[in-house]
């Protein structure tokens, strides 16, 4: 058993002097106003459930502050990000995925959803182990200390009616059908959620669509896709099937409870009415669909409906939660003039327990019962200095770099800013 | 004679181990490749001319964190933001802008520009020394050793036809004629700025604009005005004048090489004309800009007009203009769907030799003869890592947390981080 004593918790409301005792990985209690107990672990400022970074694709990482440098558009960003993706194998990128995860553990990061789609070898054919690409991944979670969620994605096509071209070949079985047959290989036991991904309408046809949803759905996987990031999206599959994306795949039944809908920036009303009958998440990623200039996505419409919201860096030109989550609101700001759509506690619960959700996991934050996966933020810097409420400080003030101590299955993996494992992510990210 | 040894310097274009001599708080000589001197302080990573902050009401500071507790817009913040003016006195009102500028300092800000209009006791009246408020302001810079430029606005109504209301009353002079002889009263001498303000179309009628106008350009003093910030203001500019606030601004002289358009966030095709071909320059403040729901101004078209851009943490939301200078591009992406409007360069240069311009200062960078004012920004983070060129790793991935030195008129203000006079920033913050 290990206890830690809390100067703040989140449970749900803001508590002082929490009490979490831990054993086997899980909380086994939860005391508000404990007293000051012999051997207990002192977290200094808010302890909040560990953040869930709902939306990863780690080797994009490698192309922060690398793409700045003239006029160019989605479009020709992932052509960068192709490059990229057509030099790494299963020994690359194990070692980039584990300075990635090792960036976010220091963020205060639990657990990942990697949506996952560079699983062939660089001629599309498969690895002797097919799925080493993906057990590259999960080694560099373990390395890290974190949680990893695999979205493996079904990728099939270049387009509405278009071929694969180049690189576009690793991400692709052939069919669904191959898809599910390679997946259903990867068994990898332990703590590791196996979920599917369509990649999005454009790179599945709805058919291929239906089965990877049924797939899913069958054994109650997580299923996300990327719904709707790019205006072109919406025209190209309304002129190829007569319907918008989310009425595309939701007639595909791939919407639902353990669905995840990544981005949603370009939708109509009709559109967010789906998903929230359906009981979908929707994970957005501000920062990068504002580094991609994808547009801002409806997000207080969304809350407002019900949809339940979750949040990724996804590309990694930042990896901060804590913004990820207060850009949901300030950005809406700058979409609609208006303030205070979401509150804090509402961001908060988004970068924790609405991944969690996503991420087939369990989602209930810092209560009995639960992992014991949880982050502390200091709360005495310069920049939170005067105010409050500590939600609201760590929502609206706070940064990555504030994290101080960060537990997974009450092991901690960062103490005091400094990994417990890795010794230097700086230098095995610069590599 | 002090000599500083910097890892890497941006000196218009990026250079390596570069050497700078200082002499009576100037430049006095730079060298490239510079072998390694005895006594040299070491400055590790990128060094850029100090920043400066062109746009800064000290005591918006209070409200950060303090006002997303639900549903409001720009002008209920107001609200909030006329309680804490109207609470403050030239004692509180030091220690206040103290802490304000002790975080700027630390933040590597170098230069502030005060926008100050918080210059008449709480009933209207004069204090006993009339300037009582803007040598408080003087006083804070002094102790947290950072330049001013105080820019004393003149505010005279509540709006088109609409007299003074509540806390206004401490805005306001009465006339121009008032403003200018109480302005005149202010001869702070050493290094202070003194410069003008007209608040906005909305507070000061198009004569007294004019008599202000004429008042800085006069004596060549830098002279800002809020522009076009709320749609509102356009609107009610129009019915009143028949005139957009530019074209308003521009008809009284208002515009020109000395002039800073604060905001700009709402202009149309003939106002940036008009900005452009005034020389006036335009100060974004995309972080406060963002939180108060203003919208996104026109970055690109200014930038591609000729337009001297500057950045300001104006509300002080965030203290970090590394983070107000990127966000100047990533905001425009949102808007445009484009990538790439600005270099990194560029927007280094707005938030540093841009501000300087905009504030009366000398904009040289790091030059021979130039203020010996600069910071010096971490590259070794995991924020930066892997990140090949130091200006877009600082613009585009670091953070003010990441200043570890900042030197003012050849004297370190901040060295490894630590403030050298304030003893603790964030507990005069707190309190």
């Amino acid at each position: 058993m290990e206890t830690w004593l809390c100067e703040y918790a989140w449970l749900g409301h803001t508590a002082h002097n929490v009490l979490i005792e831990t054993a086997s990985g899980s909380i086994t209690e939860v005391t508000e106003d404990a007293p000051v107990p012999d051997g207990a672990t002192r977290l200094k400022g808010l302890t909040v459930p560990g953040f869930v970074n709902a939306h990863s694709h780690a080797f994009h990482r490698v192309l922060r502050g690398r793409t700045e440098t003239g006029a160019d558009s989605f479009w020709t960003w992932r052509e960068r990000m192709y490059d990229v993706a057509s030099r790494l194998d299963p020994d690359s990128y194990h070692r980039l995925a584990r300075a990635v995860y090792g960036e976010m553990a220091l963020a205060g990061i639990t657990t990942v959803g990697e949506f996952h789609y560079l699983h062939h070898g660089p001629d599309g054919g498969r690895y002797d182990d097919p799925n080493a690409m993906g057990a590259a991944l999960l080694a560099a979670a373990d390395d890290a200390g974190i949680r990893l969620t695999l979205l493996d994605a079904c990728y099939l096509r270049g387009g509405f009616g278009a071929a694969l071209e180049g690189v576009q070949v690793r991400f692709s079985d052939g069919s669904a059908a191959a898809w599910a047959d390679r997946v259903d290989l990867f068994q990898p036991g332990g703590d590791v959620v196996v979920g599917a991904a369509i990649h999005s309408v454009r790179a599945v046809d709805l058919e291929a669509a239906s089965d990877v949803a049924a797939w899913a759905h069958g054994i109650q996987a997580p299923l996300h896709f990327h719904l709707s990031e790019q205006p072109d999206e919406n025209e190209a599959c309304i002129e190829a099937t007569g319907k918008t994306p989310t009425r595309a795949l939701a007639d595909v039944g791939a919407l639902g409870p353990h669905a995840t809908a990544v981005h949603a920036t370009h939708l109509g009303a009709g559109d967010i009415a789906l998903l929230a009958r359906s009981g979908t998440s929707v994970c957005l990623c501000p920062t990068t669909e504002r580094q991609l200039g994808d547009g801002i996505g409806p997000g207080a419409e969304l809350d407002a409906a019900g949809v339940p919201l979750a949040v990724g860096s996804d590309s990694h030109a930042v990896i901060d939660l804590m913004e990820e989550a207060r850009l949901v609101e300030l950005h809406d700001r700058l979409r609609t003039s208006a303030r205070g759509g979401h509150t804090a506690a509402d961001l908060l619960a988004a970068a924790t327990i609405g991944g969690a959700r996503s991420l087939g996991r369990d989602d209930r934050g810092l209560s009995v019962g639960a992992p014991a996966d949880f982050t502390a933020v200091r709360l005495d810097t310069v920049r939170t200095a005067g105010i409050d409420d500590p939600v609201a400080a760590v929502i609206h003030a706070s940064i990555a770099e504030d994290v101080t101590d960060v537990v997974v299955a009450g092991r901690p993996i960062v103490s005091g800013g400094q990994h417990a494992v890795l010794d230097d992510v700086t230098a095995e990210l610069a590599a």
